[in-house]
């Protein structure tokens, strides 16, 4: 995997997380590249749009990716802009996604060691824009944000 | 907890799964009860009737429960007709349901021993109709059942 691809798998998560912002949800955005860097599903967290506890952005690209093949998903690489919690690391090590490219775990920090403790491949690209989006949003709607990770 | 309540509970999961068995999906049930024994959500699995990789029983009910306070989860129990996957594992974890118990995990144990590990109280029923639904499921349709594990 080049840097680029990194770069451009990372863009179109941070264009779902403001997309998901602009709808006045939470701004976090993921993408699912198959091997070959076709986007395979993409989706931004949901729960304020639809009500939603479980579609998180990486639930919400995996279903938008619909039902797929075994080695479909062992071959792809999930993006994320945000460090993923504990159900979406289960949803990546359920389907055997080798590699999980990650905006920005400052401003959370899920279960990337369980992730790695698994063997799949964790890159933290520490991104700029991705840490203020979120920041700003975790201001704005504090009660939003500690809902979304069992907090409140 | 009495043992009346563990039997109803998983009754009622039971009753999920069966429905989705007639439904023609993969026979997995759950139902999350509160602290007074209400039920709080309930829903089976989804993956042939909504062509949907992340509605597991699990996740049908959580999602069918709506958002929820934390306090609400710290407080419930999770049944669920089979040991649960990682990822549904991993969506208990991140409410902190902090039981479940499980109608079998002889046709598929899943994350159990990371719910322990995390403090999470298990019990394993090992329920005999739990156990003789899934197997004629996975009998009959061995490639869906496999793909809902991620294993083809």
């Amino acid at each position: 995997m080049t840097s680029n691809t990194e770069t451009s798998g990372l863009q179109a998560a941070f264009e779902e997380a403001k997309a998901g912002y602009e709808e006045g949800g939470i701004p976090i955005g993921s993408v699912i590249l198959t091997a070959d860097g076709e986007i395979l599903g993409r989706g931004h967290n949901l729960r304020i749009q639809k009500s939603s506890p479980t579609l998180h952005a990486e639930i919400a690209a995996l279903e938008q990716a619909g039902r797929q093949k075994a080695e479909i998903y062992r071959n792809a690489t999930l993006y994320t802009t945000l460090s993923p919690c504990s159900m979406c690391t289960g949803a990546i090590l359920l389907y055997k996604i080798p590699r999980v490219v990650i905006g920005e775990n400052s401003n959370f920090r899920g279960d990337e060691d369980l992730l790695r403790a698994r063997g799949v491949q964790v890159t933290v690209l520490d991104d700029e824009e991705c840490k203020q989006l979120m920041r700003r949003f975790i201001q704005e709607k504090p009660e939003e944000w500690n809902e979304d990770i069992g907090e409140t």
